[in-house]
C-alpha cells in the first residue's frame, strides 16, 4: 500500500470515453490497495477556447478575470471524472484549488504554489476516498482564484505529491516514457527506465515535451519521485506494487539509480539562431553592451561563446536566441553598434543545437572529446559548443541534425539494453 | 443615485458580441450614477453541454459534483463580462457564488439561498466598482459549490438585490415585458407599466416564462422591485433616471400600482389534462385516497372541481395533471379504483386552462359573471371552474383557446390603454 498521485492531461481527458478510461486506470490503482490523488486537466481544446474568449474580448485583460474564466475548464473535468469513479464503484470527490485550498502568490495568470492544506486531503484518502484535483488553479492571497500558467497541472500534481508525501507521482501521457532520444530520428532510441532529475532538466529544457521544466524543478526540490507512462495503455493491464513498476520512466534522485551511464540520452532543439560579432573591443562591459539590449527586448539568450580574436584587444562573440526572436535580435544589435563597436554582424537562423547529456559524465573524461571526433568523421561542422557538469551542447547546420543525432546515439550505445 | 441590480440570462450572454452589449447596458446605468451589481446565466447552451455530460457519465451523478461542473459556465460569463467592461473604461470584477459568499442549504442542484454577505459587495459597489456575480450558484455548508436550479439566475438576481437593498432589480431578457395576453394570439395585447407581485406570480405559473414563479415569491417576500426589459434594446437608449423607467414592466407592490385595473392579463395554458371521476361515494376520506397514488407518483395536480352527484351519497370529482403525465394518472387512478370505488373514469388531453387575472376583481363582483357571458354567447363551453381572490380559471376545449382569450381580452377593455 502506498500513496500515490496520478495526473491526466488534456488528451487523456478529451472526452467522455477518455474520462472514463481514466477512471479505470483509477480504480486499478485503488483495487491494489493505494490511496490515490489524481489531478486533471482541461479537456482538449477547452483552455485554448476559453483563453481565445478573453483575448478577443479584450487584449488587455485583466489576469485576475482570466483566471476566474480559464480555470473553468479543470473544474468541468474534475467534477466528471469524480462521476465517473463513482459510476465504477470508487469513492471519489473533486477538489477545486480554493476548496483544499492549494495557496498561491498574487502572480495571476502565472502563479506560484506557496502551500497546500494537505491535511484534509490526507484524511479523506484515508478513509478510501480518491480526491480528484483540478489542475493548474490556486487561492491568491486576495481570495481570488489562480491559475499557474501552460503546464501547470504538472506543477500542481508535484506539488499535491511533495504536500501528500506520495510515494510516486504519475505523469499520464501521450508518450510511455522518456527515450534515449527522438525515436522519429532514431527508430533504436530507447525507453529509459529512469533518469534523475538533473538529466530531465536538461533533456526538458532542450525539447523532449513531456514535462515542462518548471515542474522537474519542484519534484527536485521536494524529492518528488515522477513516474511517466502512457494514458492509452489498457487501464486494467500494468497493475503496479511498490517498487515494480510497469513500462515508463521515472524520474528520481541519481542516488535511485544504480548503474549509471555516462551519457543517458541525446537532444536538439532546432528552435535556434545564431548571431555572431566580429572584433568587438574586449573592454570589461563590453557584454553588458550587447546583451543588456536583448534583455530590455525580452530576447533570451541561450547558449554564449567568446573567444579571442585575431588580435588581443578585440574579441568574437556567438550567441543563440529563439529562431522567433532571429530578425528583432539582429536588429536590437544593429541599433546599438555604436555602443557595442563590433566590426562585423552575421547571423543565421540555419543551425541547430544537438546536447548530450548524462551524469556520469561528471567521473567520466573524454566524453566531449569523442563526440567532436566522432562528428568530425562524418564531416559535420561544429560551430560553437558549450558544456555544463553533465551536458555538452554543439551548434551544427540545421542539414546534418539526423546524421548528428544518429551517429552520437550510436557511439555511446544507446541503443543497447 | 440609486443602486441596481441588472440581471442577464444565457440569451442575452450568448456570445462575445452580446457580452460587449450587455457591457453597454451596464454602462449606460454606471455614466447614469447608479451602482451596478450584474447577475449572469451562463452562455446560451453551456449548461445544457455541461448537464449533457454530467447525466451521459452516469444518469446517477453525485448532485455535488454536478454542481461543480455545471456552475463553471455562470464563472466564464462573470469573467468575461468583467473583462469587457473594463475595455470599455467601467470598473468592474467577477464574483463566483463562494466569493462573496452567496450561503445556500445543502440542496445541491436545487439549493435554496440562506444568507448573503453583501457587506463587501456594498462596499465595492461605492467605491464605484460594478459587482460581475454569476448567477445560479452558491456555497453550500459543506464548503462546496451548490446550484439554485434551472432559473436558478432570476432567484440570485432578487437575492442580491435584497441583500444590497437595490432600488430595483432589472430582469433583461428577450421580451420588453409583460403583456396583457400572449400577442401571438391577440396582437393588440398591450404591455404593462406595472404589475403586482401577486398578478405576477398568477401569470407565472399559468405559462407567462418570463420568470420562475420562486423567483418572483422571493421578490414578492422581501419587496424588491423587479423592472422586466428587453436585452435587445439598443444599449445607449433607454437611459433611466429615477423613478422614470424606459419601456419594460415593473412587477412591484400594489401599493405602487395607483390606477388598478380590475382585470390585468389573461393567460393560458395548453400544458394540461383533465381526468373525471364519476359516482364517487361521498365520504370522509375519499379525496385522499384519489389523490394519495397520484403524489405517490410524483403527479402534480392542479385545478380540482368536486360536485355533487345526481345522489346524495355520490359525488363527481374533476382534477387536472400536466399533459405529460396524462396516461401515467389514468393508469395511476385504474390501479387504485377498488379503493376509491368510482363508477366511471374518463379523461382527455384535448383541454386548456384560461384565466383571468386582475387585484381589481378583490373589490369588484361580477367579473365571472361578465366572463361566463361573454363565452357562452361565442358558443364555448366551460368544463371546469375554479377560482382565488384575484383569479378566474376555467377548462374548455382545446380548440377554443384563442377565441376564448381574445374574445376575454377585449371583454375586459385589455387593449386599450
Amino acid at each position: 500500500m502506498a500513496r500515490i498521485v496520478m495526473k491526466f492531461g488534456g488528451t487523456s481527458v478529451a472526452d467522455l470515453d477518455r474520462i472514463r478510461n481514466v477512471a479505470r486506470h483509477v480504480r486499478r490503482e485503488v483495487a491494489a490497495g493505494h490511496e490515490v490523488a489524481v489531478i486533471v486537466s482541461a479537456m482538449a481544446g477547452t483552455t485554448n477556447q476559453l483563453v481565445d474568449w478573453t483575448r478577443s474580448i479584450s487584449p488587455l485583460h485583466d489576469a485576475r478575470e482570466y483566471d476566474a474564466v480559464v480555470s473553468a475548464g479543470e473544474q468541468v473535468t474534475a467534477g466528471l471524472l469524480a462521476i465517473a469513479l463513482q459510476d465504477i464503484g470508487v469513492a471519489a470527490r473533486s477538489w477545486l484549488g480554493w476548496q483544499v485550498p492549494v495557496k498561491t502568490d498574487d502572480a495571476h495568470g502565472a502563479a506560484r504554489i506557496t502551500g497546500i492544506d494537505a491535511e484534509i486531503l490526507r484524511d479523506r484518502l484515508g478513509q478510501g476516498q480518491v480526491a480528484v484535483l483540478a489542475g493548474f488553479q490556486g487561492l491568491g492571497p486576495d481570495n481570488r482564484i489562480t491559475t499557474l500558467g501552460r503546464g501547470g497541472s504538472d506543477t500542481s500534481a508535484v506539488a499535491v505529491a511533495a504536500a501528500l508525501q506520495a510515494e510516486r507521482c504519475d505523469i499520464y501521457t501521450d508518450v510511455d516514457g522518456i527515450y534515449t532520444t527522438d525515436p522519429r530520428i532514431v527508430p533504436e532510441a530507447r525507453r529509459l527506465t529512469r533518469i534523475s532529475f538533473e538529466e530531465m532538466l536538461e533533456m526538458a529544457s532542450l525539447g523532449a515535451k513531456v514535462m515542462q521544466v518548471r515542474s522537474v524543478e519542484l519534484a527536485m526540490i521536494h524529492g518528488v519521485r515522477v513516474f511517466v507512462r502512457s494514458s492509452f495503455a489498457e487501464p486494467d493491464d500494468a497493475q503496479t506494487g511498490d517498487g515494480d513498476l510497469p513500462p515508463g520512466t521515472l524520474i528520481c534522485d541519481e542516488d535511485e539509480i544504480v548503474e549509471k551511464q555516462i551519457v543517458t540520452g541525446i537532444a536538439y532543439s532546432k528552435d535556434e539562431a545564431k548571431i555572431t560579432l566580429r572584433r568587438v573591443p574586449d573592454k570589461p562591459g563590453i557584454a553588458a553592451s550587447v546583451f543588456g539590449p536583448l534583455a530590455d527586448s525580452q530576447i533570451n539568450v541561450d547558449v554564449i561563446v567568446q573567444n579571442v580574436s585575431a588580435d588581443a584587444r578585440h574579441t568574437d562573440m556567438t550567441f543563440t536566441v529563439p529562431r522567433a526572436d532571429f530578425e528583432k535580435a539582429m536588429e536590437v544589435i544593429r541599433d546599438a553598434s555604436e555602443v557595442i563597436g563590433y566590426e562585423e554582424l552575421s547571423g543565421s537562423a540555419d543551425v541547430v543545437k544537438v546536447s548530450v547529456i548524462g551524469i556520469g559524465m561528471r567521473s567520466h573524461a573524454g566524453v566531449a572529446a569523442q563526440m567532436f571526433k566522432a562528428l568530425a568523421s562524418k564531416g559535420i561542422n561544429i560551430q560553437a559548443i558549450t558544456t555544463s557538469e553533465i551536458k555538452i551542447s554543439i551548434l551544427i547546420e540545421a542539414a546534418y541534425t539526423e546524421l548528428a543525432v544518429r551517429t552520437l546515439h550510436s557511439l555511446y550505445e544507446l541503443d543497447r539494453p
